[in-house]
């Protein structure tokens, strides 16, 4: 190795930057891996920490910690602000970094189609913080609900709004329904929470849309089942503190609800916009970042963008979904790539093998599409866990979780049900306490 | 059972309050159980959250799930504000509620000695918040210094001070030591981690004066064995950003550290005080509300103060100690003497069953002094992990907690090292970055 080693710069931990970085470990390159946050997210479980069955800890880990093997790799916790192509540097708020290649993937972020208001009532489930609040408010409105001696009112309270039937509105309706069904069913003592109404509204004309339409089907009884109210075709054209409005159709609809729970659309992270400024690249309608057919800029063959940021539709004419298989695939790609690009060979452009879709809608029930295999019932929700240890496993929490999916299991149980924060100490309806003053002691 | 039950109130849901309501439960009695979370809190393991080894959901169980068997008793999420001794009512923020019987255990909060202002840098551990600031404090600063050029800074974040050699100082400068010097070795890459300083400052002669000499002079060694820098008879004078001063005799030190915590004093919950006010009891000089041999009030036979907020001198002449087991023992006493009071029966008073005291000291390592029996290293350790899970049986999360210490064990590694919350997202030392303003697609 020379002593000047070709520098790769990985601006976000998440799928796609953390498998780029794992698969450069060790390699001819020196990397470094900036990211704001200090530890990367499983995101495909954080429905089940905003509904209480984990915790934030058990689906993330340090990125220190995963990376800590590559002694070529170097983890910088910083947020990067700014791109100069031509000097081929990236600006962070602390520092100026010089790059040999440089790799964007920090993802998406909710989409309120023009309606950015809406998310303080109806917050969406990307990151620790969101999943915290989602879970402060689905028990708060229990709580809140136990003590509302209006029936109106508390039915408000016990009345859930999910907007978006895709895999994270319906994993989240689901939950929900177990925990207001089973889970919860004996803690109250002035509420029956059987009386909780779990509603998931998808625009288009059914559940999981990108699935094979048998198994969209099969996902809507499952959710009936399970008591879950699915109004497709139904778009929501307005949200306020109580109410969420509706169109179906014609017919409008007003439903009260005091928790509404956003799972509808995705846009993608500011940071593609600074880059397409700065590089002359397209965006798509959604700003996710238009790629080569090698992940790579029009015009910076040394610019990648990969991940849910990336707008790559070379293969089907379609971009890929923002899925962690795309991601990962896409990570591991590059360093490939970047490694062969270095050591002067050539390799041929990226191409997904999609191995399919699967989602878990409750116990012992997922739907499953891999490899051409249709499934539901209890063998796909197997599937699904094992799916989801064997990522865990590239981590360090297989145990853990597995432990404590298996304790649930058995009793039904969810014990990560926590009230905390700002707003945990006092009732979510009621004004700070003013501070008691200090006392002096008498005795 | 009458049509009008006994109708017993239990404000606050710790060791004390818990333990109080759970022995009631099925009893010939009306429970109600009011706490402004709804989530007993095993505080003895906080600081395992404050370190990074268990998540808070792993030590913490909703109020409701432990008491869900128990159709006479009811749980309120609601903040407690004032007290009517003669209508024998309490007030909340909501509502209005009588009682036949009052207990009151909301237990104590950090005491700063008349120096307040000291919180906002050198934050104490309590509840699940704190421990989550402390958190983010000590692995921030890790973060913070594999960043900073200037060698005499760095040193300074690299700089631990824990101000207090009780259970708690002694658990978290242990800790923290097998933080920097085991489990964080390998994941930077400027800085070395063994070169941090991890101060423990103690004004007595010793740590953990209330146990026997030489167990105090064994933790000490341990402690200095792990890395740590004792320092006994040393008071604290000032705490700034970012300096320490202490004084021990004559001698004045300044230290440059930015990660200062506190475990040094408790003063009583304020709503002792307000209790104290209604019904004219005494409080001790830390605000500890001073109570009768059967733990009620000088003139109100019906009104209770149990757990850390009790001050009952009875026994010793000395008050019983803050800790786990007293507050347990005086909530099943309570329970019982209640029960016998109900049925016109009468019961001696209140007597507290001493076996000892044990804190731990790091991996392997404890202090142990049990029914006469004074112990150290692994066999020590061992009972302290065997004791911890047995009261953690009680709850519901014996199995990951075993779990995750048996992996922490084999692996050395800590899993729950996020750093989350307001600050998680940026660095510490820099504002906020503005927000990007929303983009119009491309493409």
């Amino acid at each position: 190795m020379s002593k000047t080693l070709h520098h790769v710069v990985i601006v976000g931990g998440g799928f796609a930057g953390l498998y780029a970085a794992k698969s450069l470990g060790n390699g001819p390159v020196k990397v470094t891996l900036i990211d704001k946050r200090n530890f990367h997210l499983f995101q495909p479980l954080l429905y089940q920490v905003a509904t209480g069955s984990v915790s934030p800890a058990n689906i993330s880990s340090p990125l220190r910690s995963i990376l800590r093997g590559y002694k070529n790799v170097q983890v910088l916790l910083e947020e990067v602000i700014g791109f100069d192509p031509q000097a081929q540097t990236l600006k962070t708020k602390g520092k100026e970094l010089h790059y040999d290649s440089l790799v964007v993937a920090t993802g998406v972020s909710h989409h309120y189609f023009g309606n950015d208001h809406w998310q303080q009532t109806a917050p969406g489930l990307k990151t620790v913080e969101d999943a915290l609040e989602m879970r402060r408010r689905i028990f708060m409105a229990f709580e809140a609900a136990e003590k509302e001696p209006d029936p109106v009112k508390r039915q408000a309270w016990l009345t859930f709004v999910i907007v978006g039937g895709g895999p994270t509105g319906v994993e989240l309706a689901g939950a929900i329904a177990e925990l207001a069904y089973a889970t919860l069913k004996q803690d109250f003592r002035n509420i029956d929470t059987g009386e909780a109404k779990i509603l998931l509204l998808e625009g288009l004309d059914r559940v999981l849309p990108p699935y094979p339409e048998d198994l969209s089907a099969k996902a809507e009884a499952s959710l009936t089942k399970l008591g879950v109210t699915v109004k497709t075709r139904t778009l929501v054209t307005n949200i306020t503190d109580e109410i969420v409005t509706t169109k179906q159709g014609e017919e409008v609809e007003k439903i009260a609800a005091q928790t509404i729970l956003w799972a509808a659309g995705v846009k993608a992270s500011g940071l593609g916009r600074v880059l397409a400024e700065a590089t002359g690249a397209s965006l798509d309608r959604v700003g996710r970042v238009i790629v080569e057919p090698d992940l790579s800029l029009p015009n910076y063959p040394n610019i990648y963008v990969i991940g849910d940021l990336a707008h790559y539709a070379h293969q089907t004419g379609n971009p890929l979904p923002g899925i962690a298989p795309v991601a990962i695939q896409e990570g591991e790609f590059l360093a490939k790539y970047l490694q062969a690009k270095v050591q002067g060979e050539a390799l041929p452009a990226f191409s997904y093998s999609d191995s399919g879709n699967l989602a878990v809608i409750g116990q012992n029930e997922a739907v499953v599409n891999l490899w051409g295999l249709k499934l539901t019932g209890p063998l796909a929700w197997l599937i699904w866990v094992f799916a989801h240890i064997y990522y865990l496993i590239e981590f360090d929490h297989k145990l853990v979780v597995m432990t404590q999916w298996a304790w649930s299991y058995f009793t039904r149980n969810r014990g990560a049900r926590l009230i905390t924060g700002e707003d945990g100490r006092v009732n979510q309806d009621m004004e700070p306490l003013a501070a008691i003053p200090e006392q002096v002691g008498k005795a």
